[in-house]
């Protein structure tokens, strides 16, 4: 059955394990689309791997499945789950990397399942739909691609396991509220390209109206402009995924400002009606 | 509707960017066949794209669409076009990355689009075929995509929009012509063995004819070689993209030269009836 | 045909060389489901690519098809060979880098083709499979590449050319005897997590009995656990590929113990009866 399933981990790019899983999955569903999404997450960082799913899913086909293996926990009692939401079908571990991708709306401020009325999730506990071998160290070719193969064939969630009331979500990253005309926003992702992507929203920007001042690491930046090349130096914009980022044109944020993921940026409104 | 979508990027494998965008091609056309040429072009390296695409393509079926995405100015005015040509069909901005690939010889060294019969370059202009939400900053996912996963559908290029006239060229890099017998060649490309790939072609040492002498950072390497094991030390010979390309068994010259793209090489001939 | 194609190669992914290597199979078999293994693998690092290979092989179906291009003597008379066996068809130069792969159990310590019953190697010579050109220094793309292809297609290896008595065969890597209670293991890998896996298999542990006691650069760990968490600090468990390794949870053993491929590793068993 064609269907497409996403990869992402922590596995990078110098080893067999993508591969492995791949040839798992294939040898379970041999018309699955099989699709990267990013293999070189740091080690174990749950934050950077649901920032990426969560940024891409809603580009790809509803009925697409996502799997994730960024697994500290892996071989520990820490549950596997499969969730199901109108955002797409998602296997993963129970550590909250799925949560932010699962949840109806991007970022969305609530942290309990029932607070997501489309949202259901599942123990994987039924072992038929596992390697018949599991190892205690790698549940992403033993457990977790096998369960997304029987899933883009058609095997019903149900049969996976039993619904859990509550799983772990992971804190969503959002600016503190100084005053009604200042904030403190948040590096939360620093791109290939040393573009420093903020929690600022372009909600949050709307909410804020006014001109916006910018500050990180003692540089200010006035106003958002329109695009990377729209100015010489440090520019600020709403970026891709529909948050506020920080780039130079034609070189790398981070290293100019020696940021890194973490980094406060203060954010300040002035309104045309109070100057 | 089965068809190669070749994916070319300075994005990295860092981040989801690579993977969204194909999710868009795969939402629009669930079979085409994705094969990543390369995404680790240096941020905003047209050249480095260029040479890339431009050795690789013609060991893609004809009916391939080559998508590009190195695009510095993007969100700027810098237009977004579809090239056609018997080399296959090119999607990309309109900054010279796809001019390489696109002429009927690689490296021709003409630059006006009349003087290539077979090419024609489009505006994209008609937003029916991009994503109904486009961004300033990411049109590989917004409109590049989509333009691509809908000509492997069968769409006409013509839908797209109008035909162009004049389009940027990149610069092709040739070898200076110092005399009948001496050339300063230059290096434009480093592979990933440290390989120094320059601009001399396997046509121009025929011309030259007679024995070579190369001459790099005060080195000196007498004659071609056959393989590149076929000498200790500095070995040069025509390399797989039909240039001459300077080595080290079982390392790298470019580590052993420390030199980088751009680095003069000056070839001396001397033909056997000049001795 | 819808057939498996893995790809294994050191060529990195700065370069088009993968992508036309795809290009190619996709040419003469436009149904190939092409899976990446590794590219990372150190420039001409034979031992690396086979460790990669003979690990994730057999989580792939029975008919796909294993294609490895790391070379280093190509272009020289080293010869091209496709080995059959139970474990699947591989494709490659005859430099040992298909062997551990190929043979019936992962790291069998004989070293003779005849004394692997069900393994058959050919000499690739009929040059009707290959490109029309062939380069010297880019066999993946000129030759294996479209030997695959064509096996992926049904073509009868036999077609390729002649049945071959001797290849050449890589040194299994193996613990060192030093008594019935002691061993001298080897790191044979170091993955992207820092895990040092070494020589250790299962079935040697098994063999040793009794408690276990590993001393490297004058670290020791006493016991086996199950999974990378159980315990602080430095830990030792039997891993995914059935040998023992070497991890620091939530950290580095590499970096930890600046340790690379090939350390010693001091292994005791103390036997209950013996206490």
């Amino acid at each position: 059955m064609r269907r497409v399933i996403t990869l992402t981990t922590d596995f990078g790019l110098d080893d067999g394990y993508v591969g492995t899983m791949k040839g798992v999955i294939l040898g379970i569903n041999p018309e699955a689309v099989l699709v990267d999404l990013c293999h070189n997450v740091a080690p174990q960082d749950v934050n950077e791997a649901a920032f990426v799913l969560a940024t891409s899913r809603r580009y790809f086909p509803a009925e697409a499945i996502h799997l994730v293996v960024v697994d500290p926990g892996v071989g520990s009692k820490r549950r596997a789950i499969v969730v199901e939401s109108s955002a797409g079908v998602f296997v993963g571990p129970d550590n909250g990397v799925l949560t932010w991708a699962a949840g109806d709306r991007l970022y969305r401020r609530v942290t309990e399942t029932s607070a997501h009325p489309g949202l259901r999730a599942r123990n994987i506990a039924n072992p038929s739909y596992w390697l018949p071998h599991v190892s205690r160290t790698f549940h992403g070719r033993d457990i977790f691609a096998p369960v997304a193969a029987h899933l883009s064939n058609g095997v019903a969630p149900a049969e996976l396991g039993e619904i859990v009331d509550q799983i772990t979500w992971l804190r969503v990253p959002v600016p503190e509220v100084l005053g009604p005309d200042k904030l403190v926003a948040h590096v939360i992702h620093v791109d290939r390209f040393g573009n420093l992507i903020t929690d600022l929203s372009e909600e949050d920007v709307r909410h804020l109206g006014g001109d916006l001042y910018l500050e990180i690491k003692r540089h200010r930046i006035t106003g958002l402009s329109e695009y990377y090349g729209a100015r010489e130096g440090l520019v600020a914009l709403v970026g891709s995924a529909g948050f506020v980022e920080i780039a130079v044109h034609g070189g790398s944020a981070a290293q100019f400002l020696r940021v890194r993921r973490g980094e406060s940026v203060v954010v300040r409104a002035r309104r045309s009606d109070s100057g």
